[in-house]
Formats: C-alpha cells, structure tokens, sequence
C-alpha cells in the first residue's frame, strides 16, 4: 500500500463511505486510491464549495464524519465558507487537501501556496511528513472531527506522501459518545432556578426530538420561558414535537425577548450573542446581572441533561404535545406569506428541509410547526450558498427521505453548481428558489444605518434585479428539471409534481 | 468624514474608479461612502471569485491597483483563488474587508473568524486598528500593491473603524517607476554570454511590444534561443511581434528545450521550475551546472533592460519581424485545431483573448500568431475559474476594445457567474467554451501516473458529460445570448455575430 491507499483504507475501516471531491494533479495517488481500496463512493463536485456543504449536509444527518478531496491551497480556499458553515455547526468533516510534492514545495512553483494558513480558521491541520505517518493521522484526523463534539479536520498531504510505500493500517478511531450530564452542576441549576424569570435556551443537539420533548416537560412542571437558538445545524419539527419559539435575529429583538430574565439555562447553545455588532450596540444579549447558566454543552448529551434535570426538580413526565392545525396552502400571488404556507402544506411526511431562504423565510417556520414531523438544517455560520450543497449531502445521506431545499435567490447563486451533482446522482432533492431579486437583508441593514435613500452604487450592489436570473434555464443547464412560478396554485402543483416524481427539480417562486 | 469615506476618498484621489464588490452587513458604511464619495463605480459580482478575477483582469489592463470589497472571512475566502492566481500576475489588488466592530470580535459571532490568517497566503495584510489611521493605512496598501513589482494587498476595517469620524486625508501615493537596468549586471551578462549556449526567458513586463522587440534584437544579433514563460499574466502577440515559442508545460518536455543551454538569461521571467513534482523528477528545469542569470527581475523594467543588454553587446537595430500568413478559418468538425484555428482566423484587431482554454486550446497560439496585434491574458496561479472574471474586468478597463474569453468547460464552471456581470453593465465579451466535458488534463495526468486503465471513481471525478453541461441555457439564465455549435463554419458564423453585436454573447464549442 502506499500513502494514499492506507488513508483511504483507514477512513473506509472507520465507517466513511463517500467522499465529497473535485481533486487535480496532486492528488492522483488520492483518486487512484478511492477505486484500488473497496467501498468508497466519489462524489463530483464542480466547485468545491459544493464538495464542502454537502459533506456539511451528510455529517450533519448521519452524525459520522464526511471526507472531502480537495486541491492545493486555491481548490480549499473554495471550500472555505461552507467549511466555515460546518465548524459553526459542529459537523465531523475531515479535508485531504494534496499538496505539492514535499522536495518541490521551496522551488514555489505557480500553484504553491500556504494551505496550512488557510485552513487553521476553520479548525484542526496537520501536514503529514511521511507516508508511514499516513494512516494515524487519519485516524486522528477522524477522532478530533468526531468528537463530541464535531470539528472540521484537515489532512495535507504532499504528492510524495501520497504515492511513497506506506507501513501497515492505524487503531481504527472508535467514535467516543457524548460525555455524560454532571450531577453536581444539574443540583446547582436546579437550586439556582427555583426563583426568578428562568429562560431556557435549547440549541445544538438538544434540538433532537428526544431534547425537545424533554425540554417541553421541563416547561410543563415549571412555566418556563423555552427558546430555541437563532441558527440551529438541525432541529426535528413539526406535529408531535413542542414548538419553542427561536431567538430573533435582530439583537434588539433579542434582547427584548429575553428582558426580565433572571436566570438562562443553556442547553447546547452557546451564551446568546450579537450576530453583528451595531453602534451603540453590545456583544451579549443576555440582560445585565442575568445569571446565564450551562446545563450541557457543547458535546455534551443535552437530551439527557434536560431529563436529569427534570428529575432533580421532580418533574412529572411531558404531557402530550397539543396538537396543531395542518397547514393549509395558500391562495393568490406569491409572498413570503402565501409561499411560506404552501410550502409547509406540502412537504411531506419524513422530509429533510435546508432552509437558506433568509428574509424570505421568515413567515414559513409557524406554519411548519404543524406539518408532519421534519428535519430543518440551517445556516449555522452566516456564510451564505450553503443551502444546495448541504442538501445535496443530506440527500446521499437519507436516500429514502425527499429533501427540500427552501433557498434564498442571492445566496443560492454562490453555489449552483450543487444541481448539477444532483442530476449526476439522481437525488431527491426539490430546490423553490425565493426569488425577491435582490439581497433584501442588506437593504433592511442600509435602512438601519441610517441610510434611507440609498445612492446608486448602494442600490447596485443590493439589487438582483437587473438583468433577472432565469433560474429555470439555469437548472435546465446542469441538467434539472426547472419552472417558474408566480402564484401560490402553481407553486402547489408544481411542487407535488416535483416531490412525487424521481430525482431533482427545482421551482423558481418569484415573490 | 468617517472611516469607511477617507478609505474611499483615498483610493479615489489616488486614482481608483471602480471597485469590484459583493459586500454585507459588516460593509454598509463602506457602501454609503461609494456614493458619498464623488467618482467610484461599484460593479457587483455574484460571487466574490468574480470580483477578485475581474480585479486581478482589470489591474493587468490598466497598470493601476484594482480596489475590491467583500464581506468577512468566509467572502474574502470566496475570493482567495483568483487573489492567488493575481499574486502569481503581480497584479496590483487592494481588498477592502469589513470585519466584525472591533468591540465584537470577542463575542465570536457566528461570521467571525481569522480573517488573516486566510490573507497572508496571498499578499500583504494589514488590520486598521482605529478610524484615524485609516487614511493612511489606504494609502500603505496602495503604494504597496501598485509596486513595482505589483502584488496583492488586503486591508481589514472592522466595522467601527467604518462609522467612527476620521482625521483628515493622508498622503496620496506616488505610483513608483520600475526601477533601472543595473548596469554592472548587464556589462556581467553580456560578457557571461559571449560564449556557449544561451537560452533568453521572458517572462512578466518583458512580454510587452518593447520588450518582445528587443528580444527580437538580441536574437537577430546572437542567434539565442528565446523562450517565453510558460503562464504570463499578460504578453502582446500578433502581426508585428515576434513569436517566440512557450516554455512547455510537462517537465519532461521544457527540459527537453532548455537541455545543452549553458546559460539561461532571465528578463522578468523566474528560474523555470516544473509545475508540479512527479516522482523521480525533480524541481529546477535548468540543465545541471547551467547557468541562470537575472537580467531584470519583477519589478524591473524588463524592455529596457534587453534594449541595455543589446547596446552592450553593439547589437544593430531589431530588423523588421517577417511576416506571418494571417490565420484561415477551418471547415468540418470542431476539435481544438479547427476551434483554433477558426477563433484566431475571426477575432478583431485589438482583441483581449483570456486564455483559460486549458487542453482545448493548444493549437490556438501558433495560429494566433499571424492574426492582428492583440493581448493574451493567461492563467498564472493554476487557480481555475480565471477567464470569465478576468475578461470581465479586462473588458470594464477597456472598453473600446472587444473581449474573448477562450475558456474550458471544467475551469468556466467555477465561476459562470461571471456572465450575470458581463450583462449587467454591457460588457463587450464573447465567451468560447471549449466543451471537451471532461477535465481532460487529469485524465492525462492519471495516464501519467501509470493509471492506464481508470475505475470508476476516477472515471467519475474527470468526466463532465453525465449529464452534460447546457452552456447556452446558462447563459441565457445570466441574461447573455447563447449558442451551442459544433462545427468550425458554425463557430464561425456565431462568432462574426456576437463580435458584431454590442453586449455579452456565449458560444458553446462542442469538440
């Protein structure tokens, strides 16, 4: 075996099945060795921003670390911003990034670059210096993706690496499980929070069903406020499950929200912050002397810590979760509203949502509440074009749940090549492109800088307009189905022909 | 005035017009100060790899620094690729990236991230710590970038920066000349060379009109063997020129041309080094024991130089270069012959040929050779996703001269969405796509790792034609006219079409 085979044999013995690639010449020993080691599937990306959302979208859904192949420094920078997306997320997602032969990396030749600079901000690096070094950084590149709790991870490994005679295999990673509740914090919580305005806070993986339910009995014993966080990888919904309301995204709003908390019991979220800062503003959203309290964190079991408090306060078991209206479609011409309800009305039973539709969005979550029960992966890291590529890995990973992906015009342009990996792999994925024609958030924030005519240049650069995307003849070019819509019917006939029929499609709603 | 407004009106004074821009929240006052400030024009891209590539194309057509604007960590990452491919032109881009206020960085809100660490890898970085010395820090980077030699400059704002009030304006930068021939090592060269083989490389400022005709000198004196470097950011070609062959990509083959030289001369070319490490090669491309002498290095003045060196060595005037036969137009099926031959026949005088053409365009040069005095753009980093951008931002610098974007399928993909742009402010392009739907360079490069027969892997990750990419529709979604031809009087015919007509056109050249 050389280098090469036993990185591939290493992840292929831990579980790893696919790997998320768009190689080039120094990493011929790399794709050689994805044929040559049995069992792994390559996945083609044509950019590899998409290569790096969809392993976001397969790690998020399966819980397992996602393998990319990438090239060189200028192929990862690429990757970056839905790796950034990943790290946000916490998903497992482990890079091979080829690098120059290691005797030619001084002669600096056109394609050399620093990969290691580049990768550091999104997590772990390590450079491999021998091909006998070769499968136990790999099985340490799997163990620190793995966590808990995930991390991004990245290999680079020179060509010379790659194709040198490699020693025998490495300990095979054993995914470790999530670090058990601590007793004497849950009696401390407990003790601190028998008084005063409590917020819970929920994100992370307290957002399974298993955290929720256990959240909502929490909320039945004692009349907490529950909320869940803004930006969440992925939370279960819809009918059976409780429906806590989300911190706004705004931080005044935020902050109202949580005005008059005592007490926040953070359950897999982070402290709340500012997603911007603004002037005058400030970082921490939590009110002043709030006493803002860790229950788990992150890559700890916050389903279980939730239970364990409950427990501690003699909680009853959750009642039954009050059953919501199905939402219905709407009628009429297309608005965040009308498309919002449509949608939810719908998607079926068991789907699989990335919701990337960013201001578009915001009417649909309500309604969806009472669709039957769903998955919903977000944008956890801002960064945007996450929402095709994320679906296409989340459709490799689930090929029996139909996809959705609830796109916003302008982020979705960033990356959408991710059809045509669809088409290739014939994935169920339904893409309803919100076509507002303009990145609708920066004209809010030119509005809240005070900016209330805003100039040409303003007015360009926030406009999307002029000429219109044809989203239908995009599609139609990597080879999905694609239509255009204007009205709510036929964005309801068109998307119960999308989901019943194989494979991708997708429906541009122009709102 | 504030922060974000002396940046611009720095950069203005000192002669900057356009900025290249997809900004976000953390950039809003900068896209205030774009109109505030009197003369600039915001060009929004679609992707912030479209705004570095036109930058990068816009830089190397007019000499002067190229201003961008991109949002936080994960959008200047978006970018990185083509900043690397316009660190290797020596092309002078200054990058303008808001970060989070500066109060905020430690909240680590979901976009924040090191911002840094992802621009040192291609460039000087420099973080502007207060409102105050934000003049100045423009001004830095300007001087920094426009060299010479030129090279890429980022500078992160953080968004109080932007709003804070600012002092007054700070030095306008004074573009410096190139420095002077130095006339020891020219006397040193012109006696080193006296005797023995020599090999003359030319490469970066050398590839002007000047400096091809003195090379044309020295050769018509000596008998030398004169080369061009292999990428060059920017050479003129055509009738009136002469046409020195290319240092050949494979290293085997550019050691082959340069075997038996017992002197390599370098005028603004570097020490020719292989591309990539292949086992049992090696770096350097030089015969062992030759030796390579620097005549003028980046950020010298290359034509003179060569001229110093002939006067030297009492070289009479260059005599006239021979004419060329003009380029006929083929017939029959396209296939990178016809293809090359056809667009060399057809394109303009004074065209601007971006050169991302990759395999497809190999037989293009020899006939471009004989067709009217023209510029080739080419792709000097290896970044692919070059030549739509690039030819956007060539064709916003000069917009009396009309654009060819000669362009692979596989490269183009990366960042199609450069179209939209070319639309948007009716830019002068004619996009070929070389549609071979493979990257056919790594299908050879498996060839020559000894991967004869390729599996399905490796079949899967250099094949683009399952399905097949439909470039016109992608044009027609970004709002440019296109065709799909496949054969040369075909190619012929769309080409005298879209070269005739204003505004953008795309011809899709199935080969």
């Amino acid at each position: 075996m050389n280098g090469a085979e036993t990185l591939i044999q290493t992840a292929r013995t831990a579980g790893v099945e696919v790997c998320f690639a768009n190689p080039g010449t120094t990493e011929m020993p790399l794709v050689a060795a994805l044929d040559s080691v049995p069992g792994m599937r390559a996945v083609l990306g044509l950019f590899e921003g998409v290569c790096t959302g969809a392993a976001d979208g397969y790690a998020r859904m399966t819980g397992r670390a996602a393998l990319t192949l990438l090239h060189l420094g200028p192929g990862f920078a690429n990757g970056i911003a839905n790796l950034h997306n990943a790290r946000r997320a916490r998903s497992p997602v482990v890079n091979l990034i080829g690098d120059q032969a290691s005797w030619h990396l001084a002669a600096d030749a056109p394609l050399t670059s620093d990969i290691a600079s580049l990768a550091r901000p999104v997590g772990w690096v390590r450079e491999i210096g021998t091909a006998r070094h070769a499968a136990a950084a790999m099985s340490e590149a799997l163990t620190v993706a793995q966590g808990p709790p995930g991390q991004v991870a990245t290999l680079v490994v020179p060509a010379d690496v790659q194709w040198d005679p490699a020693g025998g295999g490495a300990p095979v990673p054993v995914p470790s499980a999530a670090d058990e509740p601590d007793e004497a914090r849950i009696a401390e919580i407990a003790t601190a929070t028998r008084h005063g305005a409590t917020i819970l806070l929920l994100g992370g993986d307290a957002l399974s069903a298993a955290g929720l339910l256990a959240a909502h009995r929490l909320q039945a014993a004692s009349g907490w406020t529950v909320l869940v966080e803004t930006f969440s990888a992925r939370i279960e919904r819809g009918a059976g499950l409780p429906d806590f309301p989300r911190l706004p995204y705004f931080p005044e709003q935020a902050s109202e929200v949580l005005a008059g908390a005592e007490q926040i019991v953070l359950a897999g979220a982070l402290p709340p912050v500012a997603f911007f800062g603004y002037p005058d503003g400030r970082s921490q959203l939590a009110p002043e002397g709030c006493n803002v309290l860790t229950l788990s964190a992150p890559g700890e079991d916050g389903a279980l810590a939730l239970e364990a408090l409950g427990d501690v306060q003699g909680a009853p078991p959750a009642p039954p979760v009050a059953p919501r209206p199905p939402p219905k479609a709407a009628s009429g011409a297309l608005d965040p509203a009308t498309l919002g309800a449509t949608l939810a009305a719908l998607q079926p039973a068991q789907a699989i949502v990335i919701d990337e539709a960013a201001t578009s969005g915001v009417a649909y979550a309500p309604h969806a509440a009472g669709a039957p029960q769903h998955t919903t992966l977000g944008l956890t890291g801002g960064a945007i074009g996450q929402g095709m590529p994320c679906a296409t890995g989340a459709a490799l990973a689930c090929p029996d749940r139909p996809v959705i992906a609830f796109q916003a015009d302008g982020s979705g342009l960033y990356t959408l090549q991710a059809l045509w990996t669809q088409a290739r792999e014939h994935l169920d994925v339904t893409t309803v492109i919100c076509a507002n024609r303009s990145y609708r958030i920066l004209q809010v924030e030119l509005a809240r800088a005070g900016i209330a005519e805003p100039g040409p240049n303003a007015r360009a650069l926030t406009d999307l307009g002029s000429p219109s995307i044809d989203w239908a003849a995009a599609a139609q070019a990597f080879g999905v189905p694609g239509v255009r819509v204007d009205t709510a019917e036929a964005l309801a006939d068109s998307l119960t022909r999308a989901l019943a029929e194989p494979g991708p499609h997708l429906i541009e709603a122009v709102i």
